[in-house]
């Protein structure tokens, strides 16, 4: 069995060659730029363990891994663009870079490579495969409009949220270790679990980064605290904050979120502590990591062979206790 | 044998339904609206008629029509996008009527619905399937971003603008002729020469209509004459005209084309008429048809079958002669 750190290692390998070809390279150029960017590429490393949980790892587990990190890339480009986000891991997005137009296509060839891996798993497996990449694909777009939407909306239940965030990251997260399962050969129930404790486990990652944006440690989270804050972004903290304060407070709140106040982040942290929203979001996140693990200690393989995702959730979440 | 009329209708009854969720509606009611729009759907036609050229019509080759029709929608909802068109068809463009971001999602969606539909072939055509429509969509790509470099460069040589018309265009009509005869058992010899014909035809088509910009009847050719000229744009003409006229003519035709002149469609049409270039272009587009046709007769099934073929050449190219 690999460790995370392996699987992420053995992934790089084969996911750190040219995918494109070389032209037009006006068109390619772009593309590979960007997967040169890097990041955790945890998605493909998730499809890879849960195929290692019921045997040794599948080639075809490689072709749908590449696969699901190629979408996962042509999602970042595109949601750049409509985000106007002119950095990305401190480099510059492609459409800054290159232009929206060529940042826009390039993200297009990047979704018909991804199908070109997809289309290289057995013929026995590959519709089921496809059936899978699509249901995830068709949700990471709906969550996506989901999340513009709610910019534009007063009002932003929990549920509503809640539905959003499962889309827009959950699902592709969950959709990874099913494939990987299918690849397996793993039978329904053990695919299913997977795909809960990836649900699951993808919401806990959401509410800790939430919180980490306004109650992290700056020198332990790695960026600036308050930056959600300051955007007016929703988040777990301000719909509950919301949902949870009397009405007097909840206009008041409204108002300091709508401002540019200097000490805006200071005053919506004291008003989260009053309402206890720290509290609250540390307990949501511990509710979904407990619903991640119950799912990954249903899948019935040996328990050893979990210990790589058990590892991953140590990886991905932050405990203090 | 179905006419290309009957084929056409066959395929609306099948297509002019609802593809996509209800929700969410602020993604999905741009999809229907703009499939709405309508258009020939010449290249499911095209596919529904190369599969019956080997038989009844399979009806795996009615889910690669709607995958096919859907792709191409998509490329427009795209390239609508980067040409900044506010209309088509008379009718608002997806970014126009809903927002840049929404049609960019909106498009992603329709790429993944394509592959829906392609994901119901048949288990043992499906991968020939996938890897000609990939092949198809990645062109199709590299061809949107060599026309828009070609935008940008003061030069683009004969072959150069072939070649990105042939991507453009040409190899998404090809392919779905090579995708129809896929699914109706066809070889590899049918195959090429439908796909051949395919190609052909489509630049005889980009040959027809950049002419007809310039020297067609505004009465039947249902737009006004010399957009084209006004915007300034590469055809065929004005790449030839480029090529065929000596230097000091070449800069003078060069700056005429820059200018807004009152009189520049006339003046342009005139140089062109000088230079030859409208005799040309119509032995061009002679040239491209009958090597289309070529090929489209060396299909080896009985002539009678390719009636509907042959039409489909008369109801797109005008002849005069």
């Amino acid at each position: 069995m690999f460790s995370f750190e392996q699987i992420s290692e053995e992934f790089a390998r084969k996911f750190n060659v040219r995918h494109f070809p070389e032209t037009p390279a006006s068109l390619y150029e772009p593309a590979e730029y960007f997967l040169g960017i890097g990041g955790k590429r945890l998605r493909p490393a998730m499809c890879l363990m849960a195929n290692e949980l019921f045997g040794t790892i599948n080639p075809d587990a490689y072709h749908v891994a590449i696969a699901i990190e190629l979408f996962h890339n042509f999602t970042l480009i595109h949601d750049d663009i409509m985000d106007k986000a002119p950095l990305r891991r401190n480099m510059a997005t492609v459409h800054t870079k290159y232009g929206e137009s060529t940042a826009l296509l390039t993200g297009d060839a990047m979704i018909v490579k991804a199908y070109e891996y997809l289309n290289r798993v057995n013929p026995l497996q590959i519709q089921r495969v496809i059936f899978h990449f699509n249901n995830a694909a068709r949700q990471v777009c709906e969550g996506q409009q989901l999340d513009m939407d709610f910019e534009k909306k007063e009002h932003v239940n929990f549920d509503e949220y809640i539905t959003m965030i499962e889309l827009k990251t959950s699902v592709l997260l969950a959709a990874s270790l099913r494939l990987g399962a299918i690849l397996g050969g793993a039978g329904k129930g053990n695919q299913d679990h997977l795909y809960e404790f990836g649900r699951n486990l993808g919401i806990a990652f959401q509410v800790q980064d939430d919180y980490l944006d306004a109650f992290g440690d700056p020198a332990r989270f790695g960026k600036q605290v308050g930056g959600d804050i300051k955007a007016n972004k929703k988040t777990f903290l301000v719909i509950h904050a919301l949902e949870s304060c009397g009405d007097p407070k909840r206009e008041e709140f409204k108002q300091l979120m709508k401002s540019n106040a200097a000490d805006k982040v200071e005053r919506v942290l004291a008003f989260f502590r009053e309402c206890g929203v720290d509290t609250w979001a540390a307990g949501l996140k511990e509710k979904y990591i407990s619903q991640a693990e119950f799912h990954l200690e249903e899948v019935a393989v040996s328990s050893a062979r979990k210990d790589s995702l058990r590892n991953l959730v140590r990886f991905l979440i932050q405990r203090d206790h």
